[in-house]
């Protein structure tokens, strides 16, 4: 029994490693997630997200931090801003 | 034999998945990488890679394509332009 239950988590398990998604849950129905912003419509200060765990994405909400303590990760954001903002 | 290699397997192997990075390689030696741009410098359009698989990162190389062929993500970059560029 305790082999059969190895051999099927080894050839069968679904959790089999394929390269990781960058993208685990936003739009997933778009082929692909590009944004485009006017230089002219910005604020002061934009701050993006680059983790795509952000409940707010395109922009960053901090979401950042959760992601990299718990997979070691080292991910941050993108900022755009005026120079004195 | 084969019960040893299969025990071994399942409980010591490597490839044991954990949640997935999403900066592979780029900078690891830095806690967080964030990066600021300042409006006044921007060109035209900028194009800022979010697959962080860019040999120009934190520009976009198009780097993207090669990374949601093989994984089936579907991650884009992010661009800042100019209204009429």
């Amino acid at each position: 029994m305790a082999i059969g239950f190895l051999i099927h988590k080894t050839l069968f398990s679904k959790t089999k490693c394929v390269k990781p998604k960058v993208n685990l849950d936003f739009q997933k129905d778009n082929p692909k997630v590009v944004h485009a912003f006017d230089i002219e419509e910005l604020g002061d200060k934009a701050v993006y997200c680059r983790c795509w765990r952000s409940k707010k994405f395109p922009y960053c909400d901090g979401a950042h931090t959760k992601h990299n303590q718990e997979t070691g990760d080292n991910v941050g954001p993108l900022i755009i801003k005026r120079k004195d903002a």
